[in-house]
């Protein structure tokens, strides 16, 4: 039995996501059938983040266990060369067995692209924002993130988990003539938590609810309080820490 | 009678080119749609760069004139409320009457992105080089594209232009871990230009022909003699210059 590393960048515009679904085609999906055609086995294959439909990756990772012989250059090269253009092997390598690419890592990089002009060139990786926004208020409630706090109010309603705390090491807001991008750092991310993080921030940056309603809304622990949920298309799943 | 210049961007991976066309969907048509609706008159809408088929523009120029007595924020709003989301109108402004977005440019900037590893993310805007490539070649290649120089080797055949002399300012690679990205500026390029001579740069770094041989190419002044015209999606018109 071997345990295989995969290093993968996705367009997920065309996606229902990262998880095998029923109703169209997904990231772990494709990978699964074109590996079936490789490995000439079904595999399960794991990844990192489990991204929602339209978000991307520039660094999701994945494992899967095989029985096969076929050398790893091999199964990229079948990998690359039967993926849609839109999903892309970067790296392959053997893992130990008991490397699992989900709770295995320790921490995940998250990014988000605000433009504050409409693009043509970057409108599936971007959310275009009309208002005009302070972007010093929104650095101080980035800052306010990092260290460990319970994330509650930015978790998916029909989320199971019971445990919101995360620890978040970097969460930054990076700044260009048109567009804005917030990176955020963290051991764990909850269900939805960028996107819902991203839109209180700018509830907050166009003044819509001040930097005490902002604090409030994290005590409240309830996700009906933060902002709302901004377009997946922003967000790209940037790299995996092991 | 007025004289209207915009500043448009667009992805032209969906597009037969700037320039209209009985074969499909082009950058001018749309927009002359558009206006029509707008305006209540026809107009022809004139581009500084008349990009092919695939390649996209961050900073195109274009001008048309009109009798409407419509300001000009309500000409950019219709463009961007009516425009398909690959086309977006940045800016807008009134010119002189003399203004000729082709004729009155002084310089064209364009870049070309190559890509080192396939790109799922930037797959339609460069082109996946599989050679290992010399950039300190590539970079000297540039160099010597400084000054006046005869373009004929890199003119496509079919032009129908006699005056093959180009002046260019600016030729340079930029490099990161995964990119190169080639930028030049000239006071006018010749059709096929830009693409011509990221080929034949590449022919360079990649060992195919020599640096000597290089030279010899742009003497022959002879289409035939040069490197392959790269693929469209790599290329981008980056900024007019009046």
């Amino acid at each position: 039995m071997r345990n295989i590393k995969l290093l993968l960048e996705y367009d997920g515009t065309n996606y229902v996501g990262w998880q095998r679904q029923q109703n169209g085609r997904s990231i772990q999906g494709e990978i699964e059938i074109v590996l079936k055609q490789i490995l000439q086995e079904s595999v399960n294959v794991i990844g990192a983040g489990r991204t929602d439909a339209g978000v991307h990756a520039r660094g999701q990772a994945a494992n899967f266990r095989t029985e096969t012989k076929l050398d790893l250059l091999e199964i990229k090269g079948g990998l690359n060369g039967l993926l849609p253009e839109d999903i892309v092997a970067h790296e392959i390598e053997e893992a130990g067995l008991e490397f699992h690419s989900r709770y295995s890592a320790k921490e995940r990089e998250y990014s988000y692209r605000i433009a504050l002009t409409p693009s043509a060139l970057l409108r599936n990786f971007s959310w275009h924002v009309k208002y005009s926004l302070s972007i010093e208020l929104m650095q101080h409630a980035a800052n306010v993130l990092i260290g460990t706090h319970d994330f509650g109010s930015f978790c998916k309603a029909n989320s199971d988990v019971d445990n919101h705390s995360c620890i978040v090491s970097v969460a930054s807001w990076e700044i260009n003539e048109t567009f804005l991008r917030f990176v955020i750092r963290a051991n764990r991310f909850l269900h939805g938590m960028v996107r819902a993080l991203v839109g209180t921030i700018v509830d907050l940056g166009r003044g819509y609810i001040s930097f005490d309603e902002y604090l409030k809304i994290f005590e409240m622990k309830n996700r009906s309080e933060a902002g709302m949920s901004v377009p997946a298309k922003g967000l790209i799943l940037e790299k995996v820490f092991y």
